[in-house]
C-alpha cells in the first residue's frame, strides 16, 4: 500500500494495473492473470483479486481448504466447474461458496474467450489445503508452507494417546 | 444452509432471490435491498452481499469499523462515495478497500438507476464501529449488541492504570 | 523481554523481583502486589502472575470477563472467595476456574498473612469484563478501553435490525 | 464439566483426583500421570494440568510449539531442563516459559521423589510441534493430527510460488 490513505481503484485504474502471472506449483496449466485489489488498498485479512483464465488453463490444481473460506464471483466469460465429483457450467454473475472443508474444486476455461472472476477469501495465519488427484497436502502456518505426500502422512493417536 | 452442498448460485438463480430490505437503525435514508449470497451457501467467516440502492438512499451511516475489514465492489449504477472528509464519484468496475480503522465511509445513490454493488467482509466473533457525524459507538460482541453515546464513555486508565 | 533466551526463573530470582502495587480503578481497597512472570520471560497470549494481598484487601473490584479465560491456584495465606452469588473459603493448593461469562469473582484476604496466588488468564486483542455492583461495563480492545454505565448503554436492533 | 458451576477445587479434591496415566506417542519413558483441574471446571482455551513424574521419567518428548505458549511451576520435587541446548536444575518455585517457536524443551525427574508442576497453556484450534532430536513435525489442526518426518516435507515456492 504505497499511497496510504489510497482506498479506491477506479474501473480504468484496475484495467492499467500489472497482470501478475502466477502458475500453480503443482500444476504447469493452472495459470492466473493476477490482479490484487485487496493487497493494492491494504487489506491484510482478506485477499480480493481480479482474476483471468486464459481459454484451455484451469484456475487452479483442484483443492479443498480446511480453514480458509473463499468465493468467487464471474464477471466474464465462460468456464467449466469441477466442484468434489461433479461438474457445472459457469458464466457471468454466477456465484461459488467455498465453506472451509466442504468441496474441493477448479475451474477450466473452455470457451474462447478470457474467463475473469473475483476471487474473495480469509487470509489466516494458519492454513491446510488439500490436492485430492495428486494425493498431498500443505500445511501453511506462518509464513512457512509444508507439501507432504498423504502417505508419508500419520495419526499418532492411532498407538497412544499423548501430548 | 438448508441444502446442503449447494455450493454454487447460478445467475439467474441469484436475480430471483427475494431482496431483504434492511433500515439502518441510526438512519432511516440508509437502505439496503439486499441479498446474501455468502449466507446462501454456507460462509460464516465471510459475508458475501449483493446490494442494491435506490436513487436518493445512501447505503449506511457514515462509519468505520475498528476490526472487520470490509470491501464494495460496484456493477452497475451511479453513486458518490463519502471516505473520510473526501467525496469520490462510483461507478461500474470501481473497487473501494476499507481496512479496519482507517476511514469511516457511506455511499449515496445520486443517480436515477439502482446502484449495485458487492459487499464483502469479515464476519468476526467482536467488532467495534463507530459513527462519527453521531458521536456513537457500537461494541458488538458474541452476539451483545452495546450503543453509546462517545460521551458516556471514558478511559479508567486516566485516573489509575490496574485491572 | 530484554535478555533473550532468558525462560527460565529461579525461584530466589522470582523472590527477589520488585512487586508492582496494582490499585484497581474502580476499587481502592482492590490492592494487588504483582510480579509479571510471564511478561518477564516473554509470553504475549498468556498473563502469568504471582499476586500477593495484603490483610483486608481484596484483589480486584467483582467481576466477569465475557472473552478472557483465567484461573487461581493459591500458594499461601487465606482468603474469602466471593463467586457469584456464593462465598467460599480458600487457601493453599484450591483451583478457581473462570470460564469466560460464566461468574463474575473477588477475593478477599480474610487472614492475618500474605495470601499468594498464581493468576493465568488469556490475553486477547479484546475482550468485555463487567463489574455488576457498579452497574458498570468495561470494553478492552486493541489498546483502547472504554468504560461505560450499563445504564447507558442500548441495543440498537431493539428497535430496528441493520449494520 | 459435569456439574455447572463448580468452579472451584478445593485442595483436599484435586488430591483426591484420579491421575491420568499419559504416555508420550514417541517417547515411551516420557511419562506422565496427569490431573487436569482447568477440564474439570470448564476452560476450555486454557489447558490446566497438575502433572506428577516419577524418578527416571521425561514430562515429554524434547519438542516445541510454534502456535501454542505454554509454562510451568515447579510445587515439589527435583528435575533436569533440558532447554534448547542447555540443561538447568529445576525446583520448587522455579517458573519456565515457553513463548511460541523459542526453544525446545523436556523435563527430567532426575531426584528419588515425585517431580510435581502446574502446567499451563493455550489451547488452539491448530498448532505445530516439532521433535528435533527425532526429525519430526506434528501439525494439528481442528482434530487432525498428521505426524510427519521432516525429510518428507518440502517447501513448494522453491520452485514456483502460486497457490
Amino acid at each position: 500500500m504505497e499511497e496510504s490513505g489510497r482506498l479506491l481503484l477506479k474501473a480504468a485504474e484496475i484495467e492499467g494495473m500489472a497482470r501478475e502471472r502466477r502458475v500453480h506449483f503443482l500444476n504447469p496449466n493452472a495459470v492466473r492473470l493476477r490482479r490484487s485489489l485487496g493487497d493494492r488498498v491494504g487489506l491484510t485479512k482478506l485477499g480480493v483479486h481480479l482474476v483471468e483464465i486464459e481459454p484451455g488453463r484451469v484456475s487452479t490444481e483442484f483443492h479443498i481448504h480446511y480453514d480458509e473460506e473463499e468465493c468467487v464471483y464471474v464477471l466474464a466469460g465462460r468456464g467449466m466447474l469441477e466442484l468434489g465429483d461433479e461438474t457445472f457450467e459457469l458464466g457471468a454473475g454466477d456465484f461459488l461458496g467455498l465453506p472451509a472443508g466442504k468441496k474441493a474444486y477448479a475451474i477450466r476455461n473452455d470457451g474462447k474467450d478470457l474467463l475473469v472472476f473475483l476471487l474473495f477469501g480469509q487470509r489466516l495465519p494458519h492454513d491446510v489445503a488439500e490436492y485430492p488427484r495428486l494425493s498431498k497436502r500443505l500445511f501453511r502456518h506462518r509464513g512457512t508452507w509444508s507439501l507432504a505426500d498423504l502417505a508419508d502422512l500419520s495419526d499418532p493417536r492411532d498407538s497412544r494417546r499423548g501430548a
